[in-house]
């Protein structure tokens, strides 16, 4: 028997392909599903079985794209209406060769959300691990806040799922989640991604309120944030209409002067480079998301249906496969093209470029000091911003800036401040599109206030 | 924190490089060891601690190389008197950045066999994890035969390092232990490998002996097989005296009139490629023993000190790098040079070669049947030839072979058996190295007997 | 400026990627085109020109797949009809970024045969090099078989292309042929896959027919196979309708059951194993073509239409991919599966296998000495055979077995034989298809005489 | 017979692989020396001779860490009295299996430099190709400036190498130089690496001076710089002294604190990313060396013994060992350590960095225009300045600013300025080291004025 997890860095996402003998199963594959095929076939297996544990909102669900590649059967839980596969009920049972999987609903994070427990009957019929979707992860619960109408019920749901459906399960069974940490879809998760139903019953810390009031209560006065494109996902992942992918787009090279002449015509530059890079030379009106953060990020501001024009850095080709990658799993197919020579041959041709200087901590501290006049811009999260701030900062969450520029004043320079100064940049930038002149980064920001004597507050 | 287990096919060793922030930890380290360094660079820290769980007898621990080019610093149990390292006791602690380790001792296996539980603070005190080294595994607990005069005793240490130290850390403890499926070091385990302390409770056949008289009684009357190339390791493994392998040895394109030549100096040819293939020819005097079976069979008819000759299948280079990294976990270190071109090469040179001409089940029992005069040398394990065989065959474990060429007739042809044919052609090469003529091997063996009506008898 | 050569082993069939600056070209691309995709986005070019030298005939062009992923043109020789791309005309000049290229009308191949040579303008306005597709190769020319109603005019054809457009072009440019040696497009080719027009002017054998009419004689004397898979690509790439490829198939692991079954239901197995392997057991009516022999001689044996099973060694996954690549170069695009577990798992459900036994040079001397009865089946091409055979052979080309069976005597022993048992054991594979029961191979064959006192008699 | 190119990027270093049968040999091996081995390896044969054309001195040899590994013998000119390997003279051959190799004495570049013929006995005794050394190169001849009191001889030496030993081999040969664009060992390179005798005798400018005085004259009136670190490359490839490297060095991850703290200790920082990340915020005192260009530069500014720490991009492993492989290349084995996390880590932690502002070209002109008090410093080569500067431009050779620093004032701001701003951005970094606070880079440079407006002056 062999189960192996494939983590989707950025999403966080886990999805998980195991099997025996020459059947192969697979429990939410992402949309660019080469691997779970490249693992099934180094075991002598076919993948005959693909399971969602709900309808994913934060990607696109590879289930049809696989389904067509292997023939495989995709099944998903009853409550809700898909418009593609077959529904599962709480008890269902599947066999693959030597191995035998059971469905549990375990609603709440939404109302179709399952898990599926795998068994070995060659050793017990107890189950040995749980596939528990969005459910329970490692350190956290799922959240429970995609309807706001009926959020006391759906928090009530979850703590039913846990402690009367997964928990019972047993102690020894391992814990085989859909994100790990980093996932937009909790916030409390741990670096480790081992953990068994035992182990979380005793250190998990939601799952130390074991009075189901108490549980309801916590859960409903978390909050979370809601990127927009998490509408199309549902839409895709509800009606399977996300279009084929039989493989990766590759984007072409694009010489400055045609990249600049796309960009004239609707297409949006994405700056993938890293915060450094870009805040030394950018191209004027990009928006600046550093690669490892598109998949968290992207969604917050690219619109569907523009064409996408990658930045990279010169010569760097496996960022535009990894950019493309993580675009067409967010549901971003059109990426006709990148910058060939990165800002290199941008700047060789003399095309205008913009600077967004870093601000070190001790400078921006010096300002304060001085009483200067500019604008603190802090995007991070609320529970952050609460956490501990800058006196003085105003709170803009990143997602929301689009939507609140005019709260910015556009009279004094503005220092965009975050965790580390990576958020920063994309903010940063996002002013710089919207006529913001004088704009800095402080790369360091809230992390190097620790080392240093910066006058932090929190909110109350 | 990243937790990684290195899989050694073919000796089904299990190790383990885990880490968190800066440091990484490695327990039971192979020889080849770039993979540890590999996955510790790429999850940005530095190897510091190698752990070994007992003095490994089944392959030359890398723990002195990958020390060399780590520096790191080496622990094992304080109940043996290594060359090199540091000991540890029962109840030491081990902090890297963000996990700790507390050491067992969990003797039974070996006297100084310890065990090593992994923690992680951000969440509690309890263990998420422990390696077991061989004292328990998936589906299967350590053997406990290396003390003959001291069976008993040792059984117990088992016993008691099993149910009071290891099952206590709780159901929830993820299992970690040093073999999975197919290791000489265990006959039952479990192709599965993952698991918890708490599914093995439930369901190890072994741990359902919850008497400690009758868990010793168990295990003092299992067989096992000890290859004689155990002696070699356990010297390499006490003493750190295997020689350093800053890279792997790359055996030279030889020549068939050169490889011939090099036989005739003291060169074992090593057979390498498929039963099949070996059947249809090979060359007279080589030691066939398939790529995969190397780590469980070379050790019981190499001896060291000769040079190893390799005879891939044309153009296979795959498989020589394969070959070489499996001889050099044995202590194989001498390996100068493959047959270039394969078997090809020898034939369109016109040497000699032999045949073993495969017999179908089916044919076999024809012979059978029709009261032909022949061997019928069943080559498999004593507990395996028990459990079923077919009349008349002559028992003879396939290790014991070279020792006991006298019991075998040389008057009549002999066909070679086992599970499936594959040991049975190790066998048969043997025999032709001895001059045995008439030598047959039925593929298919014991496993097509399942599916004809074959004449099948148990020992008592 | 960048140029590189992508051979396509056993065809022996050698394509092109160049390019400058932004833009690339590819000459004579084949079906599975990623290389040239990945070679230009490294280069930062893009893929705007594919030119064909002459409709190939012995592999399925790429040419309109490359074009559909990139947008490229295709250009091939206006003098034949094509149902795709555009034509183009002696003299003809295409400009990419920084070279330009310059087209010859070089018919005697095929009457649409062109040359494109290669100019780097930053240096000169003569030729670098020059792609010469099947007209001119390193050591030998093309054939000029094709078209048996005109050989005297093709071959007459050829020389005027060659001496007149070609070697004119000057001894310094480097020649780019479109096959190397082990093609069937010409069969004196030189290991060596370097040269330029002025060495071949003054060493390739054909060149040193500088009289039109010898060298039109030495032409049309020559013997050359056509495969019956000929025809298929001649309509292919005629027609650009060989059906869309976005990604290699990946035939599915069928186990010993579900294998045989296809089998039943009109799948051909195509054992791809080494001739050896195959010799000591292979699948009762089974085609042997040892892998690196299919793109040479699959085109003889395989129908059209029906599917095809893999039979592999077992776990060699990468022998199944070059398999299928292989495989739909010829055109042959459904490869539903592959034996699973290899003849292992065939073996171990003891379903019915057969022998090939291999026939040692020695011992086939001694069964001529002694004038056993059997047949010496001789496979080799007319002029091999003619070069030298051993006496009382009997020759039928391989190729030619399907259709000339009734020759072979069924009462009596067969040896196959050919340069060294590689062609003889697919031969063996083809009579024991149709119940010749006592087949052998001799692995060694004419190779082998070399080195022993056989018998060898020359054709006149 | 097989013969294959291995570029060593930034270098512009070519070395060869060839072979026949079971033998291969190596011209001007790199130090990292695996590629060759797996060339042969993959070709069936055994590395057997190694030529060194001459006493490099751009970068350290490889061939006794490849006969080290190979047992191959090495040769080189006898003109100079080596430590290791075997001396040969004009008109010595070598026979390989399938082919031969003549020696030719090329002396001009150095005085005992060779050159190496490559003959196809199967064909002809003319060679098909060369090994030229630094004599002869596509598009340009060897420098000759390495004995200045013997100018005009080694000059003329070089003329007499190339008319009467290289040209007279013939037109058709193919040339296979040991440098190709971008080398320090010659500026007029094409950028195409594939060319032969007769398409440079017609091209090759420098080979249009066909009459030997002019010929010296245009040689010894040419401008090359020498990097200090050629002194250090001479002694090593004389003396075979490099130390041992069977493996690659590999840095391990040093966290900020332990990285600043080795750079109090000696250690130098050598910032590899992007000019762009490295004007955004880089470590105060590091050097900026783009990784590309650490062949071209390193050698010019770092000093043997002294540690060497990189600053990689966040997560780019592949940086890391590039420049390793890089830096060894030269002889700097000493790489203890890298920043782990990159330039995030640093800034995280609240250490101070500094910034290198961009400056666009457009607003380098107003600058200029205003009359604005600012040195532009111009640290490209001599020809290049001289073919073309702005106006009032300071010229300092990018390797002479370390000796040459109290030529530039310290009392206004300082604009680097190159080709295209990315030797600049070396320049600026070596200027923060030494204290000078106001320093930007023109991003963009001299390529950015063909497109802009800009006063362009030119020497006399």
């Amino acid at each position: 028997m062999f189960l192996e997890k494939i983590p989707s860095e950025g999403l966080a996402h886990l999805s998980y392909v195991f099997g025996d003998g020459k059947q192969a199963g697979v429990v939410d594959p992402r949309r660019d599903c080469e691997t779970y095929l490249d693992i099934a076939h180094q075991n002598g297996a076919e993948i005959t079985h693909v399971f969602e544990t709900h309808r994913n909102e934060d990607y696109v669900i590879g289930s049809q794209e696989l389904a067509r590649r292997t023939g495989a059967a995709v099944y998903h839980g009853h409550a809700m209406d898909f418009a593609y596969g077959n529904p599962v009920s709480d008890g269902d049972r599947f066999e693959l060769d030597g191995l035998f999987l059971t469905i549990l609903e375990t609603p709440g994070h939404t109302y179709e959300s399952i898990s599926i427990a795998i068994h070995d009957p060659a050793f017990g019929q107890e189950p040995v691990g749980v596939f528990t979707g969005d459910a329970l992860f490692v350190g956290d619960v799922g959240r429970t806040d995609f309807f706001p109408d009926a959020k006391e019920e759906v928090a009530g749901l979850l703590y039913d799922s846990i402690f009367e459906k997964l928990l019972p399960l047993g102690d020894h069974v391992i814990l085989y989640p859909a994100h790990g940490a980093g996932s937009v879809c909790g916030s409390g998760m741990a670096s480790r991604e081992f953990s068994t139903l035992g182990y979380e019953r005793l250190n998990n810390p939601v799952l130390q309120r074991t009075d189901r009031a108490d549980f309801v209560q916590f859960k409903i006065q978390e909050k979370h944030y809601q990127p927009p494109y998490f509408r199309k996902m549902e839409e895709y992942n509800l009606k399977g209409n996300a279009q084929e992918m039989p493989r990766l787009p590759r984007p072409r090279p694009m010489p400055a002067a045609e990249f600049a002449k796309a960009m004239d015509n609707s297409m949006v530059a994405v700056d993938v480079r890293s915060p450094e890079a870009i805040a030394g030379a950018s191209i004027p009106g990009s928006l600046a998301i550093p690669l490892d953060m598109i998949p968290a990020y992207a969604g917050w501001f690219l619109e569907y249906g523009r064409p996408i024009g990658i930045v990279p850095e010169d010569g760097a080709h496996e960022q535009i496969e990894t950019a493309v990658r993580y675009l067409i799993r967010l549901g971003y197919d059109h990426v006709p093209g990148f910058l060939e020579g990165g800002l290199h041959e941008w700047e060789t041709s003399a095309r205008h470029y913009q600077r967004i200087p870093a601000l070190h901590i001790a400078e921006l501290r010096e300002r304060m000091e001085n009483n200067e006049e500019f604008t603190l811009l802090d995007v991070r999260k609320h529970d952050e911003f609460d956490a501990g701030h800058l006196a003085n900062a105003q709170h803009m969450f990143l997602g929301d800036i689009p939507a609140r520029l005019d709260e910015i004043s556009r009279d004094r320079p503005v220092v965009t401040f975050c965790g580390s100064g990576r958020r920063a940049i994309i903010a940063a930038s996002i002013l710089k599109q919207h006529g913001f002149s004088d704009v800095s980064d402080c790369l360091g920001s809230m992390s190097a206030c620790a080392d240093t004597a910066c006058p932090v507050e929190t909110s109350d």
